[in-house]
């Protein structure tokens, strides 16, 4: 067959398959294919599934020769997508590629006079776009694409065995731009559901919020806080926290006080400091949080022990039951400091905030009593860098 | 190099790369395995990244032959995952396999003598399970997998040409491998994310429910009934629902009644029958819903016009803009009708609950004043056949 690069290119076209990211994807079989078969410029049109139209994703060439990129579409119903569409190549040709002596044939041939108009449109854009041959990349009998290339740099045309053989890699790219696409679309999905989850109990602790007398955005920023507080001790080595840990704590602050919906609003509402008996009612939010939250313990991981525990105290006198030190969940500790720190800064209906300044001191001093030592020091750090 | 099954068994690892259910995945690799190159049972130790230790994940064999599935668990210090993770093999042998003649060869050489122990142990596994080969499967440098092979049917062993080609295969297998835990971590990712999101907002809405006199579950409830309509519909034809307006549908059920979270509790909780002005308070709480769930409402798409328009009625009587037939979305007079129907079949403060039978004569006297007609007929179907 005499083709060089075609160990090289089936190499490369393995790896592309754990390239998840279709535009990545896309860029480097451009760059694979200008590179290895070289040719002046390439691109793929690459099928839109939402408008079901064909758009030039994107394109790079050698020597300044370039396809114009993201600029174009092409409907369905012209004649480069419908020749291949309906494999319409093998009627004319027996081929499923089209090349540009190919195409000038057939306008030529009487045989399919009343077709000329149609092969002519579909030399047009082989002209405009300066190229000389299309492989079409199927997967089963779906079009997924179309790869263009230019000329090859030394102006020989393709030969029949390199054509061939573009044939067969056409379908080893579907395979990995499906793949890609499948990828993204799983990952998609993935983040509307984790928008639609915080964005919605964000929205909900809103409405508690206003109940309970704090500033809006207070859940927001026990988040900022939690995270502030958990990369500054990742970084400065005292623990390591996986991914895990992180998405957990993210949602331990997100759903803190969750239980509240549970207190009654008078209650929850007063403008006045809290009796004794009142406060009681409010320190049941903790476990209410808990078991309302029962149903889905198990995708919550460690995220519930933060909402159970980030009332307790290092002293033991905390609630709701009275966990000392290092029986107090790493977890429940840092969103105890991230909501009492956003408490200690925001008015109440009976105190006025405090300034930031004077929360961190009383932090600093409440160390070792109230607030585990290690987050008590992180938060002046964090504090004197201005970020928080 | 005189491989017949070449040509096949790279097609046949193209083909893998599509299976994402990592299962499935092993299953066909051995399938492909035994059948292509022909020997008595082969199978995957697969690399189990939360145990960090080798897992023989399933085997099917010929002839009767098996590995005994799914029990055996091989720790990352046997001598046989050592080989491999250290590129061992390498030093001893000048290869990334074992087979079984080199390792008889390995454990007399005197060279080696130190190390006769440790080939002893590698030698006794593949006694135990009857196989002649092990490809380790990399991507990378990590050790993904290793492929284990038993005898040739015809009994001839392996020559050379052979194992370098499996060598080339296991790295396919790998990369398939490597994708098929990839799409599936994204799976999992997405499904505990779904979960948190419906479960939360479940469980919250469980707690207005009580506020609200309903009975407890009338959120799910609503989503069952949602649901089975819009299937019903699909059904016969009347309308065609994609996966995605099936989606929205089952939050827009989730979600109905999350504006009453803004309720004051005074109203929601009134035993007796509300007045004029308390009645509209209530009717605010599908703006409200609205409202509290703008931030999100990119990412809620149809849902949100139910529950906005859930309370409209076919007569233009309903809230809150007294839209009319047509001009109400499909989604909310679903979300409606099930929401009526629940309703009336509930016990409430100051009425009893219809039996069922009634609620359906109920609705079906109302369709065209109240409820899109043909889902009260549908709802009428449903009930005859015992889904509701």
């Amino acid at each position: 067959m005499g083709i060089d690069y075609k160990k090289e290119l089936e190499n490369a076209a393995k790896s592309m398959i754990l390239i998840h990211r279709l535009e990545t994807l896309i860029k480097l079989i451009i760059r694979i294919i200008i590179n290895k078969v070289n040719v002046t410029h390439a691109g793929i049109l690459l099928h839109n599934k939402k408008r079901d139209s064909f758009v030039l994703t994107v394109s790079r060439g050698r020597m300044g020769k370039k396809i114009p990129e993201g600029f174009m579409r092409i409907e369905k119903d012209h004649p480069l997508i419908q020749f291949f569409v309906n494999k319409e190549g093998r009627i004319y040709t027996g081929e499923d590629v089209i090349d540009y002596r190919m195409i000038k044939k057939l306008i030529r041939n009487r045989r399919f006079a009343d077709k000329r108009a149609y092969f002519e449109e579909i030399k047009q854009l082989m002209d405009d776009l300066e190229i000389v041959a299309c492989l079409p990349a199927y997967f089963r009998n779906d079009l997924l694409g179309i790869i263009l290339l230019g000329k090859k740099v030394h102006g020989h045309w393709f030969n029949r065995g390199e054509i061939s053989f573009f044939e067969a890699l056409a379908s080893d790219v579907a395979m990995a731009i499906l793949n890609a696409q499948l990828f993204e679309d799983k990952e998609k999905e993935s983040e509307r559901r984790y928008k639609l989850f915080t964005g919605s109990i964000m929205a909900l602790a809103k409405e508690i919020e206003v109940k309970d007398h704090y500033t809006a955005g207070h859940t927001e920023r026990v988040i900022d806080y939690s995270l502030a507080i958990a990369n500054k001790l990742k970084e400065k080595k005292i623990y390591d926290f996986t991914p895990e840990f992180m998405e957990d704590l993210r949602i331990a602050s997100l759903l803190h006080d969750v239980g509240k919906i549970g207190i009654p609003e008078n209650i929850l509402n007063k403008n006045e400091k809290l009796n004794d008996e009142e406060f009681n009612v409010i320190k049941k939010h903790t476990n209410i949080g808990v078991s309302i939250l029962e149903p889905i313990k198990d995708f919550l991981r460690d995220a519930l022990l933060g909402i159970k525990y980030h009332h307790e105290r290092c002293d033991g006198t905390g609630y709701p039951e009275g966990l000392k030190d290092a029986q107090i969940p790493l977890i429940a500790s840092i969103v105890g400091v991230a909501d009492s720190y956003d408490a200690m800064i925001t008015d109440r209906p009976y105190r006025k905030a405090l300034s930031k300044e004077d929360a961190i001191f009383e932090i600093k001093r409440c160390a070792g009593l109230q607030f585990k030592p290690e987050i008590a020091d992180v938060m002046l750090e964090l504090y004197g860098e201005g970020k928080i």
